[in-house]
């Protein structure tokens, strides 16, 4: 069953400040990743399995199964502010579940405490078969701290 | 001051044994990261800065300075095991200190409490200038797995 | 809308094995703490607020927080397993969310992904009044360890 | 080799203000914990082992060793700041690596990165045996956030 509240859409204007930030983003260009869904504190971020995105057995590696995940939760809570201020992370934690395998690598990020300063984000990634196996990978906890532009 | 025991080798063997490792890891090659040093327990990666690991503020993204503090890791605990096992990340812990500047970044990635199941590694990542300054950037936590090849 | 599934009961062997090693943490009862609910793959710690469990401002005190997430977590991981085992904290990670202000704290430990060496636990702890506020105000993810009997 | 940095003192105002603060600290007198050292963005806090304190197996649980752990990181930021503001936890990540036996636990906690609004510490936690064998029981990793008093 289909959770409704995964669909709904951030504001256009949201949409379109994320999507420029996503955009300057060179490491997400160059992984192969691209934005899924916007919504209000929660994005989806896709990463199609290439070799380009291994670890040694051919799984995607922890580091772009991080990059994925780090980057729905930054997104996810720069949904919820305007746009005179930007979000940095200040850490993560995340857990390696299972081997991140499949066709695509789904990262969702969602906000789970908003605050003035700091925000709390939970880090899910699922390995996605095309035809629709789907399997958690990793799971994570991500705390953010919102600045006034230009950032640090 | 250098700390002598960082300039440590370990076994030509060994050596070899990461090598091979490290270059089956897609990932690497891709963000254009490098072995700079293979020591008994302690492993360093280098990773230029380019436009293709950036965050949207020209800084290295969190996802590659972590992908290069995990592998840091992983291999700092492979050099300790014999050739018939492998290591997976369980999970890891990293803060972004600053703002990951400079011409590259330094992953060190030393292990802290090895054990015959889990092994504990401390990470580190610091932004280097050429000509000199080093900055500490991310500082992590992560803990691995020795598993029998094959790996799961 | 009261979760159906945080209802359910574990085995009352499965319930006695839990009680009798709670009641072997001398940390728990001298803290005052209790537990709740003994469901699979689920359990509930309530710990009244007292002076004895809090921090400089009057609130709960993080460590006291902490240890209730914890034993919730091991003790939701030694419901999935038969009475040969062991459950031990490999680590953990908690986010203090809000001043852990209320009558008691409530800990729930839930099962995020089993597994025959390692298990991954969610932690919640809340913040509630008698009478019925509930705030969220710990949100953690810990990783745990079966171990043959006798334990380490 | 004794390191003598590890021994150096806070200002006698400084160590007044963190030794009022660990007062107030309900839980550190139930436990029975006492400050050590109050140094200059380090302190070190000691935890006699008893049955008030333990596990199920009769180490001292991860809670209280957790609970040590981070009041000598919150009391090490503290140092660092004048009387106008507290420091407050915002997430810990703490390793528990193995079994916390001994007479006493020592907890270090050093200042890795202070920051204007967030630093950030490292987590020690010590088994030590009366006439000397010490070792490293836990290791964690601590994010607080400095709030002008009152705090929140």
């Amino acid at each position: 069953m289909e959770d409704q509240t995964q669909r709904e859409l951030a504001s256009p204007a949201v949409q379109k400040r994320v999507k420029d930030s996503f955009d300057r983003q060179g490491l997400m260009a160059h992984l192969g990743a691209r934005l899924a869904h916007i919504g209000p504190g929660r994005v989806r971020i896709v990463l199609p399995a290439r070799p380009e995105v291994t670890q040694q057995h051919g799984y995607v590696h922890a580091g772009a199964t991080s990059a994925i995940a780090d980057s729905a939760g930054g997104y996810a809570t720069l949904t919820l502010f305007d746009e005179d201020c930007e979000v940095l992370t200040v850490e993560y934690k995340i857990n390696l579940l299972a081997p991140a395998a499949g066709d695509y690598l789904e990262a969702i990020g969602t906000v789970l405490k908003p605050g003035r300063t700091l925000t709390v984000c939970q880090l899910e990634v699922y390995g996605v078969r095309e035809g629709g196996e789907r399997k958690l990978v990793a799971n994570g906890q991500q705390t953010l701290i919102r600045v006034n532009r230009p950032a640090r």
